[in-house]
């Protein structure tokens, strides 16, 4: 009978692709000739809005000179005003060198602009946050720690984007340790949380316990090493990492190998002898991907894993595996980070309201505390009597999860400061 | 009977500023007052909105990923494709270090968030540009040229404000020749341009033709180099400048100068033994004063000065001399920066209109043609019959403003290019 629901759920699922695709008006066009369509029409998603009038001498004299002076002199006798008085509270720069554009590589900045203003336009939608693009025209990791402390002053927080790794993992550890305003790293952080947020409902789903679970994950960069690090920290102990050079192990070799990999091997698991993704995924219960490879995962593997295996081929646009040729392999429960199947385990979920909790509670770092306390909020939103394996994490426009993330970050700063 | 006018001017002129000081509803509060109540309430003039709805999966999908991959890849084969698929073309970043906030000095870059943040809305206001603060961190001219080309792959305009002299001259410099977007410097090209637009008129009120003219100028900073630079330009050739050293010669001693000051050597006059500022206005037919000093210039002085004198005390928010003292000691035409007075000669009348101008029509650099075109542009907005020494340049809210000075753009544009 869960086959049935499985496959009406699948059939659902597709004729709502299909739908998608048929937009009103314009019956042939992609998402692309769309986007571009849309693009084209509006020509920036975003825009600077005054909040004020400045029409009369006397509306321009208090809004701007010469009244502003009393409000400049109160903020340099003590600059934390400056909370009070301008935008830094609610402003967040999205930083981004353009080396890792979507699953499209390095594109150079003018290219990832349209990226960052849609993630600009999430940031308002969703959490109400000022979010600007900065897209930067140098890929060098330490003059981007430089820029980016240069223009802290305006910003109540930053939002770093869609930049290669190593490098990136470097620079978000730099600049947390560095800047007094808070450091999201939205592929590192972001894709954690909407991952074990959807997890913590699949392994009840399947009657699994974090510390008896085995989860393999796919890729190693930013979104690969925030996910095993969360996993790590709620207490998931068999782990198995691979990239493109096969599984990460210290005794790989160094040329393959960086600090933060390094780091990971340290927390998770290498079996002598097992260095394809075939060996590596057979037995186990969790398969998450962050490959950025299309079609990496088959039929045949899903079959060699777990009885009722999770598979999260999370990768954009197109999954590690169809969602329903791993249905018909027997997955129980599969998350993708696309807004084209259901299960959207995307990074949407969370960004523009764990920016928004951060900011007002006025969150120095990100914890690794607080990043499981809002995967904990967002898997509770889906109360346990209406648990499926179509329905593991919230939907992003549930009015719910704004407070239940602001508690989450509260209660994190409770134990951690 | 002039003289009569005049007086009834001034009257007219107290009594508004006496009514300016009792907003309705809060009779005693000064302008500062009000500028901290309202930054209270606003907590900030600016914010970053969306142009596009992203409420809907599919709405998501076209405006952020996937479709907007498609957007990206157009963009990353032709980078200019950015001003037509995204804000670009109408972003503007208002860049300070906060060493020179309006009259104030250097209170950090927090402290100027504010003056940034009110500049962003006249921006918005009058030439709806999306304008976004940037106050650095440092203070540093090769950091902060270098910031500035690490964020200009956003903007389609900068916008210098605000930093200390000569630094900030050769940054405009530096960053003009190296960006390939226009550097506007608001205390350099924007006083200029709006000094000579008042003076134009002033000149014609006062029957006098640029060449035959006598200037002082007093200050060398930003609106100093740019005011001399400018008036040189139109023909303007009997120039003096003094700034807290005495007057500007070649001969002066070489810590009291700087290369921005030997330029100005160059193209202005200096008599042997003339030290102090009562010599050198003696006889003079024009006092413009950007010297940052209240009360530079007495009575004694405009008395001593050419007949029909024309005194533009231009420093804010207490210019060199109250307009009252001026007029009775003989002044014919009085303009100064502040809105506190008549004949406003504030830069909100140039930036808001030329930048708007500059991005439609794609400038990369501002020539000084362009600046002189400006301003002949907004002094002829005073028809010749309603020419009055109270009545010299148009009011900022002059819904003609911005279509004369899109032609006196383009036609600058077709001048050099």
């Amino acid at each position: 009978m869960k086959q049935t629901e499985s496959t009406q759920q699948v059939q659902k699922m597709e004729s709502l692709q299909k739908r998608r695709k048929k937009p009103r008006g314009k019956p042939k066009a992609t998402l692309g000739q769309q986007a571009l369509e849309l693009h084209r029409r509006v020509r920036g998603k975003i825009e600077v809005r005054s909040k004020v009038s400045a029409r009369s001498p006397h509306e321009i004299s208090i809004a701007y000179t010469p009244g502003v002076a009393e409000v400049c002199l109160e903020i340099a006798a003590d600059r934390q005003k400056a909370y009070e008085y301008t935008s830094k509270w609610n402003n967040v720069a999205i930083v981004t060198d353009g080396t890792r554009t979507l699953g499209l590589g390095s594109l150079g900045p003018e290219a990832a602009l349209p990226v960052m203003e849609g993630k600009a336009v999430l940031y308002k939608q969703f959490g109400n946050v000022d979010a600007f693009p900065i897209c930067l025209q140098t890929t060098n990791a330490d003059e981007i720690v430089r820029t980016v402390k240069n223009i802290a002053p305006v910003f109540g927080g930053i939002n770093i984007e869609d930049i290669e790794t190593p490098k990136v993992l470097e620079i978000v550890d730099r600049l947390t340790e560095e800047l007094d305003i808070p450091v999201f790293h939205d592929d590192q952080h972001g894709t954690a949380v909407v991952t074990l947020a959807a997890l913590l409902n699949a392994l009840r789903l399947t009657k699994r316990k974090p510390e008896d679970t085995s989860v393999l994950v796919a890729g190693a960069g930013s979104a690969g090493y925030g996910i095993v690090k969360i996993l790590y920290a709620i207490g998931i102990r068999d782990m198995v990492v691979i990239d493109s050079h096969g599984v990460i192990s210290k005794a790989r070799a160094p040329e393959t190998m960086n600090r933060y990999k390094y780091e990971l091997a340290l927390i998770t698991n290498h079996k002598e002898g097992v260095t394809t993704l075939a060996d590596a995924v057979r037995g186990r219960d969790v398969f998450i991907g962050v490959s950025g490879v299309k079609k990496l995962l088959t039929a045949e593997m899903v079959r060699s894993m777990s009885k009722d295996p999770i598979i999260f081929p999370l990768t954009n646009p197109d999954p590690e595996i169809h969602p329903k040729e791993a249905f018909d392999a027997g997955a129980k429960v599969i998350a993708t980070g696309s807004y084209k199947f259901e299960n959207r385990a995307n990074n949407a979920l969370v960004f523009p309201f764990t920016m928004r909790a951060i900011l007002d509670n006025r969150i120095r770092k990100i914890s690794q505390q607080l990043l499981v306390n809002v995967a904990c909020a967002l898997a509770d939103l889906i109360p346990k009597d209406r648990l499926s394996p179509f329905n593991i994490v919230p939907d992003v426009t549930d009015s719910r999860i704004q407070e239940v993330v602001n508690k989450a970050v509260r209660s994190a700063t409770a134990t951690t400061g």
